[in-house]
């Protein structure tokens, strides 16, 4: 299976993530995908390759233009307003408040953010775009023929909805390459999203649409980031109602009952007719993960890849979260690997 | 004019606020009250005295139950999660996002707040509870006849609503002693709330009620803190449509124009016919305030004290903001004595 990895991720190097009421060095590191790089490299599973360019135009087909603009400029408003460290939004428009985007920088990161632990540093919106043009090349090779590919995208994606980043997330990978997709021609397309946390950005992004299936396994928001979506009870609205799908799962949640929820998740799929499948490949479902809750061993990683292959669908893994910079790239090629061999 | 003063304001003494991305010692912080204490004393404004005890009753009239059990617990669940730091929320239910409280306390956090540059600390809940009683016992004293009092409150509370806490606040002072007012018998309570900031807490308290009149002059939300709330445009809901009025007022705005606008708010004052009045006063209107941007001169305090007296009300002062260390207890007093004065 092709990798598709850009360096640039590099360029996202925040020093600060708010974590516990501390500013520690986030979770959402660049050696998380250095790991990942060695790991598919040690193990041959195929070609590394550097992304094309695709512009804009792809990424503003499902983000807001103010939110792209806000991304693109954010970094330099906020050191030109003589602020000392690392971009970090101190209030948002909680209930019953005004959804109006302020003049101040501190009140636009409020209105564009729906967490505070991710700080915004210099080269963020380089690194993102750079992330996001991994996951078109991506998207090209299914395009293309290609029946599994595996994009390395970091910064991750699948918290940024339209308008709205945090949770290490800027622009929406996973769903830029759907939209992508179905321009290439696809009438359906589906995302299944095994990253430990509830992909709430794309399940907005699409929500109200029928050509992109939505189905997230993850820890329940009740206990677990992001916390404000993410039930069981969110089936999509309008066009898109009966197109969105959710399983919250339990602390401790062992990998038995993780499976009987992604079979249930692949024969949505199935029934739903997709002709392309994305996968936002989070590997926080490790039982080792500093952040999340599941108990998924190793092997397992394996095994899952191998349930996703037997759904026979041309396959885009796009990387998402997975923290545990010791076996993140071991987790991540089992899954590649087990879907080549399933 | 008495004042009400509590010692207890010093259990709240967070070491922390998030503040141009960095974790710096709050501008919110017990000097503050020990400096307008002192200047009173050193005024011989009147006696300073201790706050009765009104039990919960008052606060539960306009917090949300689940909130203030919220700010009873939130500590002690914090250190329980282990977390190191003071509590400090790192996500919230943004725009399309489901309002629905998590169970973990990281979660919780967002759900109740609307800023996340307040820490929570120990003793935070045991201060907001005694800052309230200052408030009840101000709202008693003016129900005995007083023409003036002063309620020293610390924490402030004009950011806080009903079930949200932020921007320094946890319990709304001023908005509990307009409705202890009203309890005690008056019809119409009118709330003038002249510090920098929006009082987002207390419009969005009485926004759909015709019994207590607010208006606040303050920076314009699209430049200053709260940001999501202050525009002119909000006038109240249903019965209270009408009895709700903004003055937000640009950078750099000098007292000539500041003053026009307070005389304005008066003058609604007046034909809402009050029977009461409370101001919030706040005087990071001060031109050397750390963090605000209005150019009010130390005189300029006694001249709007001396304004507000021209009403012929019986006033409660409930204290909210200001910052400038070194001038607060000055300005303060300033208004206090122009009142009496004029």
């Amino acid at each position: 299976m092709e990798t598709i990895y850009s360096e640039k991720h590099k360029l996202r190097d925040a020093q600060t993530e708010l974590y516990g009421g501390q500013l520690v060095y986030p979770h959402e590191r660049p050696s998380r995908a250095e790991y990942v790089l060695n790991r598919v490299k040690d193990s041959e599973l195929g070609a590394v390759t550097s992304p094309e360019d695709f512009g804009m135009d792809p990424i503003l087909a499902v983000h807001q233009p103010d939110f792209v603009s806000f991304l693109q400029t954010v970094w330099d408003e906020w050191k030109a307003a003589g602020m000392k460290g690392e971009a970090i939004p101190t209030t948002w428009p909680a209930r019953r408040m005004v959804q109006k985007c302020p003049n101040f920088i501190d009140g636009k990161l409020g209105y564009y953010s729906l967490a505070c632990e991710t700080s915004i540093s210099e080269g963020t919106w380089e690194a993102a775009y750079a992330s996001a043009q991994v996951a078109l090349t991506g998207a090209k090779r299914l395009n293309d023929g290609a029946k599994g590919v595996f994009s390395l995208c970091r910064p991750p994606g699948h918290h940024a909805t339209t308008d709205l980043y945090g949770g290490f997330c800027f622009l929406n990978n996973a769903g830029i390459a759907a939209q992508e997709t179905l321009n290439n021609g696809a009438k359906r397309v589906a995302i299944v999203d095994v990253d430990f946390h509830h992909g709430n950005g794309s399940q907005d992004m699409f929500y109200q649409r029928d050509d992109v299936l939505f189905i997230s396994l993850h820890g329940d928001p009740m206990e677990a980031f992001p916390h404000f979506l993410g039930h069981a009870d969110e089936k999509g609205e309008g066009a898109g109602e009966g197109f969105n799908f959710n399983y919250p799962l339990q602390p401790g949640t062992p990998f038995s009952a993780w499976r009987e929820a992604l079979a249930d998740a692949l024969n949505k799929v199935k029934e739903f007719g997709a002709e392309a499948l994305i996968i936002s490949l989070g590997v926080d479902t490790f039982e080792n993960d500093p952040i999340s809750f599941f108990k998924l061993a190793s092997d397992d990683f394996i095994t899952y890849g191998e349930d996703i292959a037997k759904l026979g669908l041309p396959t885009h893994f796009v990387m998402e979260g997975g923290y545990d910079v010791d076996e993140i790239g071991i987790n991540t090629v089992n899954v590649l690997q087990g879907f080549e061999g399933g």
